[in-house]
């Protein structure tokens, strides 16, 4: 038996003592490893070095030119809304002495600290290179530090935001920018990085505008990060940095679950993921791992599916593989899916109408019965009809939970669950009226009288799962930290030269990286949000006719009718398969694989 | 834009067709990989070879040997209960043309198919592997059938149990075990493999005395299987195979929410870990990724703590860090926590008894108020008491779910969402009134007033987690890969000398391995199931007083003050960090590290 003695002198004790604070053999080991540089970065010399942006023929012309023309005069007045593209610096002076700040803005995704590993590489040694702590909060109550090198070394290739932390705030206020400008002012900044998704960089547009108009000398740049892929612009940004990373987190599970089912041959796993609006995520993972069913917002939108006929497509699937003997699989979910169901939409919106009209009335109620006996007649028939056929929990949910602007909390809606119980009722009646689903006739599954006594016979188990804050912080991968420091290099030189108002983008990730410039305002278009109009950058949601949803549309059916599920595995950060790109990304930028990156050679990035 | 041209001689295109099925670059790497294999298992001409067994000085005495002894005499009197140690082959006989089959029991667990490519490995081009589909009910109906080489090199490294599927059915009644034997005389088997936990392993060894009385010449030998892992003993047994690769992945994540948690800096994430009944899994994600707070049942019911002193024991944490700045950190949870806090034990066991005994009128009354009307007076003060101090979800589910024998069901109650309640509860007692709890005097948290002001402006915020299936079916780690080869040689091996009643084992992961053959009558211990006695393998729990808790306990103060946590990173299976060992496995075994595990010289295991 296990010595029950506990002995002091243990070896790995003192090792193991040593792994605290994110020093496990893994964690010590991914800081040693070399970075991808792109050429433009690279001086004669060999060493890292600024690169100059000059204007291409690419101009971005909004829908809303003629609003954001007003709100962003000035920026638009210089970049005239120029895309820019890197050059190797050699004949640009040195320049020395700049104070640069960055903040993260927003959730986490797995890079942020290497985009502050390249930002100290590049202001070089008597550059100073400043963190925000807590994001625009620090921002705004200016509470900065210097980052020294012996920090970066401590972050390199680790994940999260955890040096700086971050937050959701955003400066909207006179006082506010007011605020920031003390913090600029005061800091004498001749930079400022904001990482964050399309809101953060919205607001960089709106500080770099500011900054213009009130004469303070600071450049304004945004780095394009979220974890749900629909920060992203054609050919000019594929992709914003921390999607690899969470995508292959949630892939290595759904992977794993798929490979479960098929083993424990008796459960569908229902996986929820992350991503408030786009399913680029969601798209992504089924590229990856080949599920049996995958649910896709945009699609369910643009084919006007009831929630109703949503679970039928689910049922149909899981019915017919039951008849080839296949009792199990996982189906996976887009978190953002009940708001784009139209009908579910309408519920919402007329829901959060009659919540806001008749507030005081409602509150006063004291039951929940009270309450829907008020309200179900304030509704349209369809929608009323809708809500009743929800469960309990959820249609409690509706008509209690309110956020603080007093709508509906839609993200908080457990759509696995729904889903569940809906698909649950439709086997049952698949069950109880076969004569009804089963047999000839038109829109009937062909089946035995055997098949369907083994249909009968089966049970419908379920699990559920909710994929989203494991793959926010995971360390990056080789894509991801490549990514991030050459941006963290990019908004450096930007700085630099004195530009603002632009996110820094790399591109053409299978020929060692194009390095652009993208001026944030011509990004920016008019969006409504809870009754009023807002410029912001538009979200990039999956195109039901891009490359990456044609090909998995075309193989679906495939997917759904027999196991041939796949894995990416965990990611790998040695070996053959550690160098990977997302395989959606890859398709719809035309590149000849997924199965390699090429951002430049790779550099142990020493910084000294 | 992104082109919208659908372009079929896209060219990742074709090579992403061929992954589908089990084929991702990732999926075809792994695959190739070398696997260490014990030296007994090499002839001297440098082949895999079957190795011999020979008795050890060992012997297992089991509490209950007089019950044993009468269930198990034919087995006993073989084996005497001595341990067997594996030596090198070179002189015995070689054995052709022997028939073996192979069945997976329960829940799956990475390496289960690197059984069956050692098994293939040993009983040699001569050999037969059979395998059984569908766990013991395969094995019940004959279901077989025989599995190639092609086939062992499409599954070896591969994770999961899908090659053959797997169920819970165990050969109880007197028709089953003829029809076990039916499927072995029918197939003429030599051998039955049967890779499994606890209970398939006892039933392993039911089988075997069966065989034994029966005069079926068929050796039965078991293989330890669970990634709970409790089916461990002491030094005979360091860990059953699957337990490194789900713990793994379960860090993986718990340490990406460390990470997330502390980059958020809003959340406390709560984590359920899978273990119906041991807190193993818990403690290992414990030591790797070292979080705020990490509950272990062994302790908790040592220390006979009730709900509230679990719940004011957290409570008291996030206090102290919220009084030091940090309002966020990772919670562990086990699955099992509830059956082993006393008065929630006796609370269910009274509940059991009172809905056993009043089935019928409590079933008649038609609400659930009615029903907890009768259900109060029937129960104990104290249980009527801690049932109304249940959320009511959980109180519900007490009352009206009911398992097939018709008990509680204990292992759907969300323990991570009745924390969060109860904790939340307590934290607003300590808002509300902070002078009982915080300022001089005993058991009070000293605070200043400003810390007491910051400590009320905080606010607790929370997500759940559970984590389980998704560690199952993950490809296993070098360990695990390694680990269950050597079981298949060893299984194998034992067949052909026609060693029966045994399962396999194999120790010193840190110097070659040695390979055991332990006799499974003498693990067999007297358990309480359902009021029932019967004889099982003896649950392995966490020992509070092994090394391993003892590390755990001597940090976790640390751990819970500040954020020290770490991460192991995803699974690697190339490079500095693949051949690392379970941190508590090794310090109970007194290795003298975890970084690296040694079962002998790594040979690529291409089965002819």
């Amino acid at each position: 038996m296990a010595s029950d003695q506990f002995n002091p002198s243990f070896n790995s004790l003192e090792h193991f003592h040593s792994t605290a604070g994110k020093h496990s053999i893994f964690e010590d080991e991914i800081r040693k490893l070399p970075i991808p540089v792109c050429s433009v970065f690279v001086s004669q010399e060999g060493r890292i070095a600024p690169a100059v942006f000059k204007e291409t023929d690419m101009i971005f012309q909004c829908e809303d030119h003629g609003r954001t023309s007003k709100e962003f005069t000035r920026s638009i007045e210089k970049s005239k809304d120029i895309v820019l593209q890197a050059f190797p610096g050699k004949s640009a002076p040195r320049i020395d002495g700049k104070r640069v700040a960055v903040l993260f803005s927003g959730g986490p995704a797995a890079g942020g600290h290497n985009v502050l590993a390249g930002l100290k590489a590049v202001l070089g040694r008597d550059g100073t290179l400043l963190g925000i702590r807590k994001g625009p909060k620090g921002l705004i109550n200016g509470d900065l530090f210097e980052i020294n090198s012996e920090q970066i070394r401590a972050i390199i290739n680790t994940g999260g935001f955890d040096f700086l932390g971050t937050d959701r705030t955003k400066v909207k206020t006179a006082e506010q920018f007011a605020k920031v400008k003390a913090t600029a002012v005061n800091n004498k900044l001749d930079g400022l990085i904001i990482i964050g998704g399309d809101d953060s960089n919205t607001n960089a547009a709106y500080i770099a505008e500011y900054f213009l108009r009130e004469g303070v000398d600071c450049s304004v740049v945004g780095i394009p990060k979220t974890i749900d892929g629909d920060m992203a612009v054609g050919k000019y940004l594929p992709i914003s940095f921390g999607f690899d990373t969470a995508t292959k987190v949630y892939s290595e599970l759904v992977g794993n679950l798929t490979q479960d089912a098929a083993s424990a041959v008796k459960y569908y796993h229902f996986v929820k993921l992350m991503g408030r609006t786009a399913s680029k995520i969601t798209l992504e993972v089924a590229l990856q791992t080949k599920p049996a069913i995958t649910l896709i917002s945009e699609e369910i939108a643009e084919k006007h599916m009831s929630l109703e006929s949503v679970v039928e497509y689910v049922a149909d699937i899981i019915a017919k593989r039951r008849l080839k003997g296949i009792n199990h699989g996982v189906v996976l979910v887009p978190e953002g899916l009940i708001e784009f169901i139209p009908e579910m939409k309408s519920l919402i919106q007329e829901l959060n109408h009659v919540l806001a009209e008749y507030e005081r009335d409602i509150k006063d109620l004291p039951t929940l019965k009270n309450k829907q006996e008020y309200i179900y007649p304030l509704l349209t028939p369809q929608s009323a009809q809708l809500m009743a056929s929800l469960p309990d929990d959820i249609e409690e949910m509706l008509i209690l939970d309110r956020d603080d602007h007093g709508n509906v909390k839609v993200s908080q809606i457990e759509t696995e669950k729904l889903l569940i119980e809906k698909i649950r009722y439709r086997m049952s009646q698949l069950k109880r009226h076969t004569h009804r689903f089963f047999g000839d006739g038109e829109g009937k599954i062909e089946a035995t009288d055997r098949q369907i006594e083994q249909f009968k016979a089966a049970s419908f188990s379920t699990q559920s799962h909710f994929l989203g804050y494991e793959g926010r912080s995971a360390k990056p991968t080789a894509f991801d930290a490549a990514f991030t420091f050459n941006l963290g290099l990019a908004a450096g030189s930007l700085v630099l030269q004195g530009k603002t108002g632009y996110m820094a983008s790399v591109t053409d990730f299978d020929k060692g990286g194009r390095v652009l410039a993208l001026p944030i305002s011509g990004l920016i278009a008019c969006e409504t949000r809870k009754g009023r109009e807002e410029l912001v950058i538009a979200k990039d949601l999956v195109n039901t006719s891009s490359p990456a949803f044609k090909v998995f549309a075309k193989n679906r059916d495939k997917w759904a009718m027999d196991d041939l599920f796949s894995s990416p595995g965990p990611i790998q950060h040695w070996g053959p398969t550690s160098r990977q790109m997302p395989i959606s990304v890859a398709l719809n930028q035309g590149y000849t694989g997924y199965q390699s990156f090429d951002l430049g050679e790779e550099r142990v990035v020493g910084v000294d």
